[in-house]
């Protein structure tokens, strides 16, 4: 098919933090993407709102969104729960009228939406719900371990802390030193951007070790290195089984422990000033002992997410997580991702040479 | 509606360890069952084969089951991954032919059978698919860790050691002792025995703790203690999501570990001898690490299965673990329960001490 044209729907949440989805397709599909909506930012650009993505428009209504000719409306905001705001319908109908598919990483398909459904047929248009677990999953068999390539998986100190973004990164700049790589999607936002994966959030619990470990199965063909995109954290009192289930599926070689610097509450529960986020060395010692646990991994190195700090203290920032944890650290979106990208080079030298011994 | 009374499909597979709903019916559930249904065991009792049940028959067709006078027939058997062989649909078909209801826990609805659903319907029989999550789970919100009563959940070393049937023992035995109980099931065979429940393991992943939360601010109305089924094992590596949701979600004050004395290695993947059983220390420190990261808690005593073992190995075994864990120990099916029974009444005195202090 012909790659789609993205008017993307974050209505009421086009910021620098909330709209992940829309944020990642804006960063990694530029030239795929015509324009946002959010009545609230109506007017603006996305560089005026996220620091990135030009001159990319914010438009106040669907009919404007349709005028910027997008073949596809995407819904690029991921609210607690996955579920759609109502109002939305309406707007997604106009859409289907006018043409356009829909993409939609939401928990609730849009495609068993009678009114959706019955009018995408009509119109001859595609819905793509990208959270839509496949039939079949396995139990997980414990085949991930014995993978021929390196299997890097980024896990947080929280949700929405930059896993797949850092993940992204270092698979680019893996590739520009001549390493074979696949990045595995386990959401609906990578989804979009790799076009392929599973959301291994929607899966049927039982399912999620097995989901993971199909994926680094076929992300493993042919590569020197399977990074695959990490979900949640260990300590989110509502996601952490996804993220054990993904950490025990995968069975990762090495870790890459996620941070945004400024944060001191785990996100979803900041109200409450429920769960103060630990020292990334207690984040450490976790992911290690859970995941020792079912396969031997170490974190390698730590990705700051500094996007909301000036750039002296950010370098500040990676110069104290360096210090703490005894591993390299720097924010691969900001500044030079090399030395995450040697602390993967490493672990995959240490690794083989371990393989070969034992 | 009248109790139902049971016929157990568990066909090749009727054993102590592994028929485990069919088991735990019979045992929790004597007055309502007639018979199983197991060619390979036809002709013998549940007595010869479990060692408990007493005269109950084990017959080889359904024919034969069904002139038992069953008012329902119910999957007793939990096939890795929940599917259900194709055979029997043939013999479920014959049952509602018959008149009788259809009582399933596998993660393929009975119900979503089109053959299955439309015979329900003409003979106006009902099929309960105990495994179908409720619409609108919320996302775990930490309410649970709130509540009044004290709560404890049973954990595991692996699947199948007796988390439920040892949750089971206490809340009766506590009952006995004047205590107001809630037994909160997770899995579907808690739910045959108790009326209601989520099996948590069947949810979307996104709202495995969402799920254990609700259950625990129902389980909670009225009661002194809440016990909670556990479900997997933290280190097991198909189900340890759903055994880590479960803990966050449910914050329990105080677990109970258990274990299946002669196990050496995680169940599921013996074959491949993967993953040697961890002692119980390195559980205790698991279970208390990765639970303490959203709620404080302890593990308050130790329940083992000692089934396979003669009484004198079985004592020492108790011994020994107590020993080795500084915990009350006991088998709580085969010996007296009231080790754990005390160890959980002292935790709730500790945790009202605690919270009137705090």
């Amino acid at each position: 098919m012909t790659a789609p044209r993205f008017l993307i729907v974050a209505d009421g949440d086009f910021e620098a933090m909330t709209s992940k989805t829309a944020n990642s397709v804006i960063r990694f599909l530029p030239d795929r993407t015509v324009g946002v909506l959010d009545r609230q930012k109506a007017g603006r650009t996305a560089q005026d709102v996220l620091g990135f993505g030009g001159a990319l428009p914010v438009v106040g209504s669907m009919r404007e969104g349709l005028a910027l000719g997008p073949t596809a409306v995407l819904i690029g905001i991921a609210p607690q729960g996955g579920r759609m705001p109502g109002e939305w319908r309406a707007w997604l109908a106009e859409a289907l009228d006018h043409g356009c598919d829909l993409w939609s990483g939401l928990h609730t398909f849009l495609g068993d939406d009678p009114l959706l459904a019955e009018k995408a047929r009509t119109m001859g248009r595609k819905i793509f719900d990208l959270r839509r677990p496949p039939a079949d999953l396995p139990i997980a068999s414990g085949l991930a371990k014995s993978v021929e390539p390196l299997v890097v998986l980024t896990v947080g100190t929280d949700c929405n802390v930059g896993k797949m973004t850092a993940q992204l990164r270092l698979t680019r700049r893996l590739n520009d030193r001549g390493v074979r790589t696949r990045f595995v999607a386990t959401g609906q936002t990578g989804i979009m951007i790799e076009g392929w994966g599973i959301a291994v959030d929607a899966v049927v619990a039982d399912f999620i070790a097995g989901a993971a470990e199909r994926l680094v199965l076929e992300g493993a063909v042919g590569a020197d290195v399977v990074l695959v995109e990490g979900q949640g954290s260990i300590n989110h009192p509502g996601y952490s089984g996804v993220t054990l289930g993904l950490l025990h599926g995968a069975c990762p070689d090495a870790l890459i422990l996620c941070h945004q610097s400024t944060r001191e509450y785990i996100g979803d529960y900041r109200q409450a000033a429920w769960l103060r986020i630990p020292p990334l060395t207690e984040y450490v010692r976790l992911y290690e002992t859970i995941g020792a646990a079912v396969h031997p991994m170490k974190v390698v190195g730590i990705s700051l997410n500094t996007y909301d700090l000036p750039e002296d203290l950010a370098r500040r920032a990676c110069e104290v997580a360096a210090r703490e944890t005894g591993l390299p650290a720097t924010d691969p979106v900001r500044f030079d991702p090399d030395p995450l990208v040697d602390a993967v080079l490493s672990a995959r030298t240490r690794r083989d040479r371990a393989r070969r011994a034992g």
